[in-house]
């Protein structure tokens, strides 16, 4: 199973009135994971999109357990909890600079070609690249 | 039950690179619904923050079934499906212009003391307009 | 001189921990006010766009007088003070509820072929409606 | 005068549908290459904000040169021009890989007594550590 950390530091603009980082601003910091997670394995969300497949969202969910806050220097750690196929599934937990546990969340995204805008195969190259993890 | 109907018009800052809208922004839109399902019932989030209760989230969830796309001028179903106690709930609909079903979301907030930081009671003048769906 | 007037109600996703608008957020409330004049008069954005010219910012100037805050009905009265050609210049003046001007912006954009990339004239459809006002 | 270089990994999120990095998100790219200038100083942003000063903008302007792009690892210069007093300017100049100059920016902001809201004069603190640069 795959596992990797990226921090993230908690901008002004993602705070709210009531000093907390903004509930929707959670799902950039899940992007960011992601995207570092892959990125980790030696493979690029970008040029996959480039080459013609795109990964949009089909599920989203969060857990917020503490306030995550301004200038915290947030650790997410990723997990990608079985071998992807159409679907991906990436679950997150979000640490802040204590080492409390203030976020969890999980994340379903599907291959689609740009093209015909058809759910697709995983990228050869990522499957390639994952299957190691899942054996 | 009480539910309730509002209108959001997309914006080009909501839209990402694949041309749809971003998925962390229907938490913002969310936001949105819930403020002004509140305000057609006569009750402002607004004054309730600044008599000291506050309404942090404690769990979201969404389905994304169509893209958003920009320019769009969405409507969100909002539907508090049971009398609110510490614990309020909202659900969501999301449609387009067409009038297809884009999106589906559930939060549950939890009414805040300001000044502890406690969970209290939901404010006594929204109970009072709430009780009357629910009997 | 062609003027017209938008409300943005400000949304908590907006504010920051200093109990203010965001400073970035009013180049979201100048788009949506860009975009809604342009409507007033019987243009489309999003169609310009489908047609294949878009509308990039090249500057954008913002002062702020007095801070924005949580659910305020913002009024933006805006201005295109000449005739655009390949550039069109829009300028902003926002103010609150109890009629305070908070902040006044201006933003010059290029239209764009978006084909090329190259910047081109405006269609003339945006051109025979703005005409009447700088005669 | 004291300059500090800052990298800043485009997000998705902060795309729009033209494909380049939506106007309103350089102002937060500013924000957080203010803020890791001041870092690098040995100075804490959030530190000063708990300790009473705050630091609203209260102008910001944008020369918008080329389109930033998904997943792009900006560099941000930045310059404080003369030793601040009850103010203070940030000047940007945001470079993308390929080394292009893409945006440059200027910020003002004020120190404001948290508790009054009026201006006061820079901390002792960070005005010790800047006027070495300014002589």
């Amino acid at each position: 199973m795959f596992t990797s950390e990226t921090t993230v530091r908690v901008r002004y603009a993602e705070t709210d009135q009531m000093g907390y980082v903004y509930y929707g601003n959670y799902a950039t910091y899940y992007e960011v994971a992601r995207i570092e997670t892959l990125r980790d394995l030696g493979y690029s969300y970008k040029k996959m999109e480039e080459n013609g497949v795109m990964l949009p969202v089909l599920e989203n969910k969060s857990k917020y357990i503490k306030p995550g806050k301004y200038d915290d220097l947030l650790t997410i750690k990723v997990t990608i909890p079985k071998m992807p196929d159409v679907r991906i599934i990436f679950k997150y937990e979000v640490f802040n600079e204590a080492g409390d546990l203030i976020n969890i969340g999980e994340t379903t995204l599907v291959f689609v070609n740009t093209k015909t805008g058809k759910p697709c195969k995983m990228p050869d190259v990522l499957h390639d690249i994952l299957i190691a993890y899942y054996q």
